[in-house]
């Protein structure tokens, strides 16, 4: 009744040219206001695959979206299929063709010949306008089943999409008392598996609640979702069941909106009024980018070294020789005295710090590929901790920031045994 | 015989949580050594809907690429899957259980017991050891098919395919006489349009050599190609298109290799003995980021400094506080400053810096978002280059850490007209 495929028509996707954002979209969007998307096909421009694609899709599903292939060139054959696929004609579209028309000149171009054509359109095809392109989309209706074709520029669906498409798909879905809520948790420091172990009690539960673990290298996100007719019922289920997990495991939870862990950073830095500074070895500039990434991080972001050389550790940082030459440029003591140096100089309230061997070269008898010592500095508190992280050298340098940002993160909500 | 489905399984890719890079990296990789994608699948976290697509993918091709959905939690189905499609068992295998155990003893964490169960694999498949994470890849052929089921999380995925997928592949289209040809062409600081216009008149040779172009924010590829059974005609006709195009864009083209920015820059540096120091502001670490992903760059890189508040331009780099009052911290002026300042405390042969204004906020009347300034200090020359970018913060970001690493290139090769 509500269940929905995708269909991405286009070569350009296949061959891997377009990621394609289109199909996460939609799926979003819909998902969001009830529907569950249940598969997505991606194919090339090729009729009788197109032609065997609509008909999976029929079979399976009660919506179906199909983007792309509806310019006006030699390669668009997507309307060419759906005059055959639903054995329907061609008929001149008036409206269509005026608002096309109008589109050319506002933008002080004639009108070529071969946009006329897109003014022809399906018989049966109920007709969406476009508000930033020539080729309009069509809404058809077939035993029960229904489909939406738009062309794959991404503004043009969207616009096709916000505009005409999901109001009336919502009213739809709340006339047939069908409500989709959830809940993301964003946790960091803890590998998916040892997450899930953790939760293993609470297995029963997740029949009555969906949970899904994603993870990536900046954390593991927990996702809670119910789909039901009742929402109040939905966001109780979920409401209940974030209370167990957070019981358990909620030392690494970072967030409960959708926001990453620089951004809840930047937020606490704000509101407790302090500002940071980042000396930054080995992770080269990664931490200071990320943190920098968030708007408005001028007002609590001092500065950050990128201290690569011994020498800029020592002439700009301030980190003792004697340190260098005694402990190593990847040791404790110079983390420390790194973290120390740039909150000093900066008179930030706290310096972060990183030094360590990235990979795939510099590694010594003693230091390894991925030993990284992550220093910390206020007023009252220093130290620094030590990592292992044995990977290639951007993840190297993606986890060991990740590490630093949750250091910080935990030094800031008081969540950190030193 | 070359023909090849790609399935990605999980709810997060339906609801639109993760875009689908894999495929488009699985799409992209396959192509370029011959195969022809001619379908990709994304379905959900349900064991009857997973069943019927590889029923579905194996109909339509000789090869199924599997993603997703091979971890240890409730959630992840897919071997339950395989086992049941291919009527296996499951079986206990020596070297993935050894290998997942020495994974986490070298990041110092106890091995859940949900991991063990991962060393359970599939009893018809060759194993595809996994160099980045627990679970191991699966190579199972059946009646003349052949499927590659492999984990979702991108670099796993991307480790199996390049240290162990890709290359026996290789082998085996060129064994079937075919051959696939490309050459990719990377130019920066000319956008797709302006670069098509300037090739125009080569459209009638892309019918003999495949012409794709691939615009990102770090420029634009342009990826030539041929497939035959005859590998020196290819490379002739490669050749030659190359050369007409070097004619008319080579200035744009930093490389011919598959390389980035900062790799080639990299390499011109250390091949001239030459060391950098970079001075940032509105990128916010991103340039030395970048430059430090390239292995090898302590060697001539020699430190950074983001100089996100104004003190911090004054103390470290020694920009004047007069020069800042009166012409403001996004200035030319500054900008030179600021790469002169970076390059004399370090001792480095060349300085680069950025200063503007990424938005969404920090806006005045006569300095638009977007507006920013690059400089350049050697011991001979120094100047500062505007550049106006008026997108959001992060794609602001991106395009002016490009033109720094674009302009600091022309400097290198002598191609930057001042």
């Amino acid at each position: 009744m509500n269940k929905v495929s995708i269909i991405s028509i286009g070569d350009e996707i296949l061959i891997g040219q377009t990621i394609n954002t289109n199909a996460a979209y939609i799926g979003e969007k819909l998902t969001s206001i009830g529907f569950e998307v249940v598969r997505n096909f991606t194919v090339g421009d090729v009729k009788d695959d197109i032609l065997q694609v609509l008909s999976d899709a029929e079979k399976i599903s009660d919506f179906i979206f199909i983007t792309g292939g509806l310019g006006p060139t030699h390669d668009d054959i997507t309307r060419t299929c759906i005059i055959q696929y639903f054995n329907t004609k061609l008929t001149f579209h008036e409206e269509t063709f005026e608002r096309i028309k109008k589109l050319f000149e506002r933008r002080n171009i004639p009108m070529p010949e071969i946009n006329r054509d897109q003014a022809m359109v399906p018989e049966i095809a109920r007709i969406i306008p476009n508000d930033f392109g020539t080729a309009p989309g069509y809404d058809i209706r077939k035993n029960g089943k229904r489909f939406f074709i738009m062309p794959g520029v991404p503004h043009e669906m969207k616009g096709m999409m916000e505009n005409t498409i999901l109001p009336e798909l919502k009213s739809f879905i709340q006339s047939k008392g069908i409500y989709y809520n959830q809940k993301i948790l964003y946790t960091t420091g803890i590998p998916e598996s040892a997450l899930y172990t953790k939760l293993q009690d609470l297995k029963p539960l997740f029949e009555d609640v969906k949970v899904a673990f994603l993870p990536s290298q900046f954390g593991v996100k927990i996702r809670l979702s119910v789909r039901s007719n009742d929402e109040n019922l939905n966001l109780q289920k979920i409401k209940s069941l974030e209370k167990k997990i957070f019981e358990r495991v909620g030392e690494y939870v970072y967030s409960d909106e959708e926001l990453t862990l620089e951004e809840i950073i930047g937020k606490i830095l704000t509101e407790k009024k302090l500002k940071i500074a980042i000396a930054e070895s080995c992770t080269g500039g990664m931490i200071c980018n990320r943190i920098t990434n968030v708007a408005g991080s001028s007002n609590y972001f001092e500065r950050g070294v990128v201290s690569y050389s011994n020498e800029s550790k020592i002439q700009i940082l301030g980190v003792s020789s004697d340190t260098i030459k005694k402990f190593g440029a990847v040791s404790e003591q110079t983390a420390i005295e790194m973290a120390r140096g740039v909150r000093k100089i900066s008179n930030a309230h706290i310096g972060i710090s990183t030094t360590g061997i990235m990979g795939p070269t510099g590694a010594t008898e003693t230091k390894p590929v991925g030993l990284v010592f992550i220093g910390y500095s206020d007023e009252n508190l220093e130290f620094a901790k030590q990592f292992n992280f044995a990977d290639n050298r951007i993840r190297n340098k993606e986890r060991t920031s990740q590490a630093a940002l949750e250091l910080l993160w935990r030094m800031l909500t008081g969540k950190m045994n030193i």
